[in-house]
């Protein structure tokens, strides 16, 4: 029998790194989609691209959305892109990666749609503006998607980390010394976990904080 | 001594005449901008816009943040633009606007940015996609920039209008013979308290719904 | 024509004294309930004390439901009555106050029912665990009183104060210097506007916070 | 070596059964604290009851804390004992258990304390009034629990079960027909894994829901 398909859609930082192992290793063909494949941002090309996958590798069993970007400054500094890549690399990227998987999805009558959420999901922050932004509208996009396509067997499921990866642009840039940060295997354990769970008690948004998060 | 100015964004609406109606008559001076007035989504046009009214009126008071974009569909069936429009009509023209209005503010300690949100702000629904993450992200701006311009004498709120109102579009469309809707009057005394009240006591968030609302 | 009445439970501290002035000079008839006049935590003596009051006064018209108990200690420290009295003096004695006015408005179709949450009504802490499941509960029965009774026109509200009064035992103890604290008077006239508001477009959660709280 | 012991509280309903099977399954000795073994709301007896369990079996592992008490009605019609029940089963048991189990977790520097909510964790209802107030409570008390232990090496979670359980009370009592149900071993799973998450990736609170909750 054939391994199901994950996509990991933000494959290039350290969890699309990990969540590429973890599924590997759990009997899952992995296929990513990096920004060199195609622009998240523009719907054709992300049609195209996985149109591609598809037919070389079959249906996508679970989507691994992992696309993020980084722009943390006071709102009046922020440079005139931010807000727009915050948006392009979160649900706007998300939704065509989405449109690109369901079909395959609903003709079989399930699948997993997974997304990588961030502190940023939950609460805004002075400096966090344009991160805010991207990242709310992607919980938006995500708990609308639960609630359309969890009737028809899909699992969509939103994963707020809430603390910095190991390893990390983010971590590197922003943690000092010995602060507290997650493992990029600790935390994709998680995404893997979501797509095995039970169908009649699936999780929609998880949470995952090292033991120091104020939260 | 002359009165202050209230700018009205998205002033084309039921709400946005009430608004315009209660502020006048509370002392304000009130302008609007229209989408026949500039594109929301540039943010060019939208500083040369406010800058005129600036040079003409004075320093913005109060932003009234009312613009919105309506898109109702199962989320396969949406029209390729419908995310883009309810960002564009969501965050990033609010964006642009408290990008144009905040200096004035900042220069005298003194402001409010008051900005519309919806039921789809607080939780995404079957049909309701692009809206929700329009409004998510709307919402997540809107804490980001209170917790950074709070501090600095700057009112920053949410108004959620959790139902629908009477004469409106949405209503029009989607509200069936009694149902309960609010009146935009009702409502627009919301905003008018708002921006009235105490600077030590001030509301982040508000929620506004009929009797009969599920929330 | 007889002026509304407005019963103030926990009447003792600061913010009771700001709300029987304000109301008291908006037109209101305003009697107080204070841990002198009956035990809150007793069902029979809460029903016995407020009939006593509406046989001398008449109905209420608004109930201000303002008190609360005071425990800040490392869980396994706190007293072993901390938790009974944070939820006697919290849900326990709103639900026995509720139920004593709750006829009386359903009899005349309207009355509103405002209760004043706190920091820990949204957020457990380390410290506040015996707090924070008092404001919890508080605030998961005045949602389930708002979707009974919104219906049958009885306004019930949450206030949600993000922060420290000044003058109050709370500040007294844990604000140092010129920390930012609110303002009774600033808080009260929130109460006030809420027992105001037009029918159709009511508030169910109002937070206040100073400029300065981080949330 | 020997079995890390894992205590189930309310361990008499359908999810005590199908958690003490997985966790026994799963290389935990489990035992239960049912009703009759004593009375949750009574410290005393509480800590006595598990003082003499962790002198038989050693300290406790993994605390799951399954009570709580079916009380729906309206709120002038509910039983006067009904909001005792609910706070009783619900924060006041839950606290007498974590008082009880904490100082052989901390000695030791690692545990899980694992919490059973409800729908009625999140958001009030008509008829469920005392509900809401015992299960917000339980909540309250649980996110302070997991601020103050999470930095001392305790894993403190919620579950939050968006559904009713198949061949439970209240499914036998709610659940009309073809209805969907979540099943016990379905969601005992996940108490599971979070009892093995990776310390530096730690959830605090999870939902769990049929594909075709409302949420």
């Amino acid at each position: 029998m054939s391994r199901p398909l994950a996509l990991v859609a933000g494959a290039g930082g350290v969890l699309g790194g990990s969540l590429a192992r973890q599924f590997s290793g759990s009997g899952y063909e992995v296929v990513g989609l990096r920004r060199a494949d195609c622009d998240l941002a523009d719907g054709d090309a992300v049609a195209q691209a996985i149109a591609a996958l598809i037919e070389r590798h079959g249906p996508v069993d679970t989507l691994l959305y992992n696309a993020g970007h980084l722009a943390v400054a006071p709102f009046l500094e922020l440079e005139a892109s931010a807000l727009r890549e915050c948006l392009e690399a979160g649900p706007v990227g998300a939704a065509h990666c989405a449109r690109a998987v369901l079909p395959g999805m609903l003709a079989v009558g399930r699948g997993n749609l997974l997304f990588t959420g961030a502190t940023a999901s939950l609460r805004g922050s002075a400096r966090f503006a344009a991160m805010a932004t991207g990242k709310f509208a992607l919980r938006g996009l995500v708990q609308s998607l639960a609630r359309e396509f969890h009737p028809q067997g899909i699992h969509v499921a939103h994963v707020v980390l809430d603390g910095m990866l190991r390893g990390s642009v983010a971590a590197s840039r922003y943690v000092a010394g010995e602060a507290p940060v997650m493992t990029p295997d600790g935390v994709a354990a998680n995404f893997l976990w979501l797509a095995q769970q039970a169908p009649f008690a699936w999780t929609q948004e998880l949470d995952l904080r090292t033991a120091w998060e104020k939260f």
